[in-house]
């Protein structure tokens, strides 16, 4: 094998992608700072229990782990950045009021997310801590909603979803682990005999309120419908509530509900979102409330976020034009060194053509050159 | 142990300095974008072999390794990006002409290089390749020091040295890598006595001029002194001559000679530089010529390069003023949510109050508040 092959599922990103991805990066994280979202770089290692506490096993099977040869422990390269924030907030911060915080950076998957998925996403993200209110749900959101905009993601569709409806219709039912996860599985699939087979022995108000779910995906319809069919159960009647008044606040973005959804992070303990938009193959956005997070770090804060892949936002968004640069001659005049650096000063590329590459062909697309005139040095047409 | 303890060496960046940073990696990227390099992301994990071939024993010992459990063969957390970026040049982009690539992003160390030193550095560098000329080293050199001018670094001193001298003093002489590496070790740390016993055996040209090296650092004077008292061979006569043209051409800051260094990666083939400023324990920017390390990937073109710690940058650059954001209630009012909308697309930053949160401290500093005036909203002083 080829010392070039590079490993499944993780590429390098080349020139013209990647001077994408940086402006994109740059848009998200001002669009972020204009919330006063204060951005934060977690490392990539950290001790694997401090990674993995409290967030569920499908990210432990997404966590590369390697022995750190300083102290013989277990570290993890991180597989998400929200576990990490959290812990900030909750530690390093330590702030009582209301804190925004941002993030973007790489994380790194030991399988592919979905089939042709990289296992190096570049993950941005925003989180507020501090406030259990729906307004900071909303504004995770609208964030996010700006977030793509800015980017001139067009045609975007907000699919909200609770993790407290199938979690309130098990209350009180004794599944394992195990057999929660199969059910959450068959809630995912939409499959409406497997779930039929896991839920037969439970009580009938639960069967039956699961087996609604399979179908209560749609438009506002949905919610009528799951106040009919669904029991009254507070923490159901207020996750609906909930859902009512968030799509009644989104604008410039098509609302659905699909109340049996479950996927993502298995963290999340309140409303969710994913953003949709022609062209992609998966929510480009996933977002909501996990307030449980904290907890493992002592302080257990009310908490509402969002992430995303710049990798993969980066392949429904139109590419910009590239500025053309400046072709110039190498020399040891100092005016032509004093011309050039003025141009760079300005926010001109120039490309300087080193001696002997006269005859090649740009790499960078140049529309004009430097050349003598006069005494000096003046930019001119090519 | 805590769950919120980190690895030794590892460090969250908390948000007044991740901003900075932030600041620094777009002025850096966008010097390097002035010159014409075109930005690429090589990915943090690659097959072993291909991470490892032909960077040298320090590399390896500093480059984590874990199993991919796709295909069950190593991969290592890339160390450094250099040989990554010549891969890149060598294979994917395959161009006859001159390239100039540059990148930013995280490296991991499995063991600090200093005593203070991260295990993750945020390494940001500029390769050119396809010029075997020295007008190659000057740009790499030149926009090293614009890099750090733009970030305000003051009082630059660039260290010059090469890594043929030492090269050509040890020509013919049969002496194993272990050998070697003692004689280098003896180099850096100017040990005369160790140096002297390591090289008992060897011809006298070449132990009487390993043992000159060791006081051959200092101004200019010492490429005068190092024409006299080393040995003629041409190699060695090309590089003092290089070495003498690079100095007189670079403009703004000090100029030193250290012909014994062979600090940093093993790689280097040609002149080498390194730039300090007081305050900083090491070196800010290492780089220097490597033209051999693209012929493991069936490409051996001409290259130079350097780069440079983000995260050690930050440490010797006068923080910037953080500007002011503007306070603003929460509200349904469309004219208020409008308002804060405008303001955020003009570029402020606006941190809504969460209803309950009036009374908390800004955790952002707020000089402005957007209040109700007649029957719009308006910004006015704190």
């Amino acid at each position: 094998m080829s010392a070039w092959v590079l490993p499944d599922h993780i590429a390098d990103v080349l020139p013209s992608e990647a001077r994408h991805i940086e402006e994109l990066r740059r848009l998200l994280l001002d669009t972020a700072r204009g919330y006063g979202c204060e951005q934060v770089m977690p490392p990539l290692l950290e001790h694997l229990e401090s990674l993995l506490t409290g967030t569920g096993e499908a990210l432990d099977l997404q966590t590369f782990k390697l022995v750190d040869q300083l102290s013989g422990r277990m570290m993890g390269l991180r597989a998400d950045t929200t576990p990490q924030v959290a812990r900030i907030d909750a530690h390093l911060l330590n702030r009582r009021g209301v804190t925004r915080l941002c993030y973007c950076g790489p994380v790194l998957h030991t399988r592919p997310g979905r089939p042709h998925a990289t296992r190096e996403p570049l993950q941005f993200g925003a989180e507020i801590y501090g406030h259990a209110g729906l307004e900071a749900d909303l504004e995770a959101l609208t964030l996010a909603l700006d977030c793509l905009r800015a980017t001139r993601v067009a045609d975007l569709t907000v699919d909200l979803a609770d993790a407290r409806i199938v979690r309130a219709l098990l209350a009180g039912v004794p599944l394992d682990a195990a057999a929660l996860a199969r059910v959450h599985a068959a809630l995912a699939a939409k499959d409406a005999s497997e779930l039929a087979a896991l839920t037969r022995g439970i009580p009938a108000a639960s069967r039956e309120g699961l087996a609604a779910l399979l179908s209560l995906y749609g438009d506002q319809g949905v919610l009528d419908e799951a106040e009919k069919c669904l029991p009254p159960a507070p923490l159901l009647r207020e996750a609906l509530a909930n859902l009512r008044w968030l799509a009644s606040q989104v604008e410039g973005a098509r609302i659905s509900f699909d109340l049996a959804d479950l996927r993502g992070y298995a963290y999340y303990s309140g409303a969710r979102f994913a953003v949709y938009t022609p062209g992609a193959s998966d929510a480009l956005v996933r977002g909501g409330r996990y307030d449980e997070v904290g907890a493992v770090f002592g302080r257990n804060r009310p908490a509402v976020g969002f992430s995303l892949d710049l990798k993969e936002l980066v392949g429904v968004v139109a590419k910009p034009a590239l500025k053309a640069a400046i072709r110039a001659p190498w020399g040891e005049d100092a005016g032509l060194r004093a011309a050039i650096a003025e141009l760079r000063r300005s926010g001109e590329t120039v490309v300087c053509v080193l001696p002997g590459h006269e005859s090649e062909v740009d790499e960078f697309h140049c529309d004009r050159e430097l050349a003598r005139q006069g005494g000096g040095w003046a930019v001119r047409p090519l």
